[in-house]
């Protein structure tokens, strides 16, 4: 199932994701077993260790999902790393120019078209021999937009040849055009870099992928966003928590009051 | 703040828990953190080593909630071991007559009263030169009463002296019971057990606990019940992740209907 | 997958397996991704703590094999552990007498059967809320017949209800016959005893399962067995290595000699 | 230089020991190659999982040191998975009878003399193919002896054949006497008590070992004991932390004073 | 109480801290509980991974002290993850230019003063939702002066905005002074780098800090050092090993040639 | 014995070694005790992390054999800690160019020739006080050459002060060629780039290095090849199960038909 998401996104499709912070493979097969369609290890802000990732992508594989990673930053040696793991895409952070976008498509795709080292010792596993021929047609590689040099430079990035998707985080974004971090959708600055990714993605033929949630995806979905995040685990874990010992609390205290 | 539970639960307060069965210290952390009294590792049917249990006692520890161990089985090496790592309160399973029930004391508590070997370690890290003193004073000792046979002599089990609470798992005890698994509140089978049980532990002194929800703690709080948990990680995050895919895909399915 | 390996044990199936003795996921996917029918991960002798054998699970799940754990001890604590975290089959060492059996069932089995308790946190995440409902018609209960006290009562614990299948070890019940440990084929007390347990097996219904090795195995079909270990990965590397080694050595001294 | 430490027991040596509760490897192999004549890892009350003693043994033997493993329980399982992780003495808590003594040899030899499960996958990597016919030999037997009722049958528990040397635990000793916990050396209860523990192993041709510090060694050797913990992790770091801590403090407030 | 340590430095403190080799959290909760204003958990030549790095700053946040981490290299993606983890300094190797110490800067601190990217998932369980606002505040930036080259220019680098200390290794600086690596005070050199270093910092409005020792704390201080760490971990008890068992060897020795 | 691997490669001895990609200090432990002059680690495409890393490094120095690790990238941090670790060689892949190579030694050496920074924690331990007088000497600096960049400046490399040996992976050296991944004896390409090789290493007095099988081994050795990987673990596993698998169907399906 894992090569299929590429084409899917090609095709339009819309796909869903979660994103793990939270170490350990438990959550993360959860995740991936509930439908969606692709998992995200996050490696960068997320509390994982590369050996608990590949558990995750593991976990991830057998709940159905595709496994992607978000590697801490635009460094070779990890993005080899995770994708021998079996990464299907890459997400790297703080790409803010065309030059930096083509190392990370250099880092994750096989010579002739890049330099990723053969090794693929535990993908090989998952997938066999063939692995191999057919990686650079599979993986996905995505850079982020989250400064103001990349989005001065956005049409460029998006043109760099084995660019797949442009990742928007909302929060990074905001805190570099000035707003405060979260989902500033009205504010003019935020709804402008937000169209001017989503157009840009468009003319270069790559998609865009964006840190979501259930209730804002169709409104992402809306913008031109393929492969939308609608859950990251621990802050939706956090909130579950809360709400769950609220409704106690307010039970008991009703049933005080009552009494 | 970790050994004034024991003492809360004398005064008879209700105290809201969590339950882990997720490995791993950062939700552990998210749930200690969020206002629970107290915060269960569930080494029974949860999935953490010794080691990882640890770390989550830390973590519930830096919290501010009380730690308490489920151990997997009525064996003194377990429980010496959970005590020595911090917790506060040994819940053990299939206790079924007094004498299982003394057995559980015996382990939990030191001489003259148990048979504890001393050898506080981390504890006495966290809790300094003070612990062994105290120790007897602040551990709660908790047998669960899930079987026809620990019903049976419930009020026997109750009034072994060490025993601080009994506490019951509505699944367990509803297959014990021929029942389906679940919170069976108003077969008549189910709730003469519960009745049962809160009585028998009034009657001796000590309180009970049970595995429950934040909708439900009110209901329990009612039958007389002090330490309820109100949510267990792993199946309130699977239904988080539903729940929230379920909203992205009800928002995009709308909106190529409205489209 | 995982669910078929006893429905075609009982149809008279042989099946291949390997076992893992080394600690980590990735063996045991290399294992599982080979086409053995189950993967068996040895808590006995095997070097893994039990989250790693969980991890083991998982890979064993994802490369299409069916995972079976033996356990260090027949102890409910750690043969619940194991079941809830997916293995489909348990071994369980040193079971001398029907006595012991039947603990070991009613440690496998669901309740009203046996005393398993409800809790399948990791497995329910793999095979979904049908898992309580089918978990005894699919788990495997297999104890080892290695003592010679074991072996005088072979019928009757053959016979105990619930058991699946007797396992083997060829080492342990040689030591306990006084021969050397080994594969003791032709001593008269090793036939005789493995002539027994197979008998006893097929008089009471139930299957054989053996350690060996992938020349042995169609001997030990021909005597039986239906569950054949044919690789266990620690001294089958060792061989590897030795091999290997050899080849490079004999190669190196021929091009000296010959010059 | 493992198999060495059982024969020079035998002769008469004062073997000095150093005690782990710290888990992991790097503070074993500094005790290790420190020069102490063994090191032993408590699984009962230091923080360590299975994999981690395990390490924690390799870490030992390349010190230069002879493993030893005190489990948390006398249970067969944990004591044949230490044995076969390089352990070459088990020391068991809580030995009360002859019979508990009994079943501790068992669990630690090979028959025909015990029950040891053969499958020495790690020690026989350590020590070849000759492991198994040496093991019973080289291996030390060695329960603690740390109740009254331990005490009452002292010279029957030095007697069961198989036992190697009694071990004290002065805390869990004095706690047993009504003393309070710690080297009550100088109190005819404890005086007696450690003689006749010593008297009760001479007279059986067993040696005595326990739990001490460099200080009182001398001592210690003199009663009679020849292995000797001179040193244990956790507590002799806390010590040194205070002891630096302390040693600044003290300077800067001089300094502060004479300014 | 974490926050408390810049505020404390600014105002002139001298603020005592002790340095972690020694993966794992339990030795980290033993200095942290000390009393100790700091403990740093070292990811250069300490030999711990990201996880392990994660659950000491957890141990050292309950012990009560501030946790500070060296990374390996002044490389942005470790510098994230690590201040992500609750880290409230970060110590920097090998800063040999204005423009390192300006890129340190840039890693530490969010925008618009530098270029940290937000995402602070267990700091933020830790700190709360006000961790975003105040983190460019509390969070101390500290490079290395520890070759000819950075102290050279160590005047600029102190002016470097956002700086908040010099640490002075004394053994990779006396390298790099062509002195055996030790600390060499009295060496001209030695002295003279350490006082332009403390001047170059003073004149800048920055502190210093240091590694050291117990004994070497006041010298130190009077110099002008503020952050003075007075133990590190492995060595520390490697020296109280060797202590011990000299002492004991030392009684022993005495006793036979008393006898 | 760690340290004299260096002297016997500058002697013209041929090494054989093995390559470690599956985590885990067993797998490890078992090579190194096979008769291996030394073992890689490999955290390029191997799937450990550090504290894995150190604990194979641990086995195989336990094993007899001399440590090697290939880091994942070219970068002074990951180098610094695995030398710290005990490694006494480093492999750094994607070596292009002199300067490249220079910026190599630079991290594995120690001022006045390089730059390694002073903190030999867990080496220390192992070597003594001594490690740090004679690192220079005894760790063994390995760039690999692997691309038409580096192959195009070979003899510029091999030339570079403080480079050891110079390895090559047929695999990535055969893809940068254009020819197939695998070993392309016969392909004038790849033959002329293998003699280029040895031959530019042996003009500047250094040695060359190759990942190889046993069978290969002697032909590696007469083009040149020093120090020869004759066996990669996961692939050996692999081919392993595979053929014991094979021998257990074809002896079954033989028994089938014979019967």
């Amino acid at each position: 199932m894992s090569g299929n998401l590429k084409d899917r996104m090609k095709k339009g499709d819309v796909l869903l994701g979660a994103w793990c912070m939270i170490p350990g493979a438990l959550t993360a097969e959860i995740l991936a077993s509930s439908g969606f369609d692709w998992v995200l290890v996050d490696m960068q802000h997320g509390c994982m260790d590369y050996e608990t990732a590949l558990e995750m992508i593991r976990a991830i594989d057998l709940g159905g999902a595709t496994p992607i990673v978000r590697v801490p930053w635009n460094e070779p040696g990890i993005i080899g790393r995770m994708l021998d793991a079996g990464a299907m895409g890459i997400v790297a952070p703080m790409i803010q120019t065309p030059d930096d976008a083509a190392r990370l498509v250099e880092a994750c795709l096989y010579p002739p078209v890049g330099r990723r080292s053969l090794g693929p010792i535990r993908v090989g596993v998952r997938d066999g021999a063939g692995y191999f021929a057919g990686a650079n047609d599979r993986v996905m590689v995505i850079p982020m937009i989250e400064t103001v040099e990349a989005l001065e430079s956005v049409e460029e990035i998006a043109a760099v040849p084995g660019i797949d998707a442009l990742l928007v985080g909302p929060f990074d974004l905001s805190i570099a055009l000035g707003l405060p971090p979260g989902d500033n959708d009205g504010k003019p600055a935020f709804d402008a870099a937000v169209a001017r990714i989503n157009r840009a993605a468009k003319d270069a033929g790559c998609a865009t992928a964006v840190l979501s949630t259930g209730a804002l995806a169709p409104v992402r979905a809306g913008q031109g966003f393929q492969l939308i995040s609608t859950l990251t685990d621990a802050p939706a874990f956090t909130r579950t928590a809360h709400m769950e010992l609220e409704k106690a609390r307010a039970g008991l205290t009703k049933e005080k009051t009552d009494a």
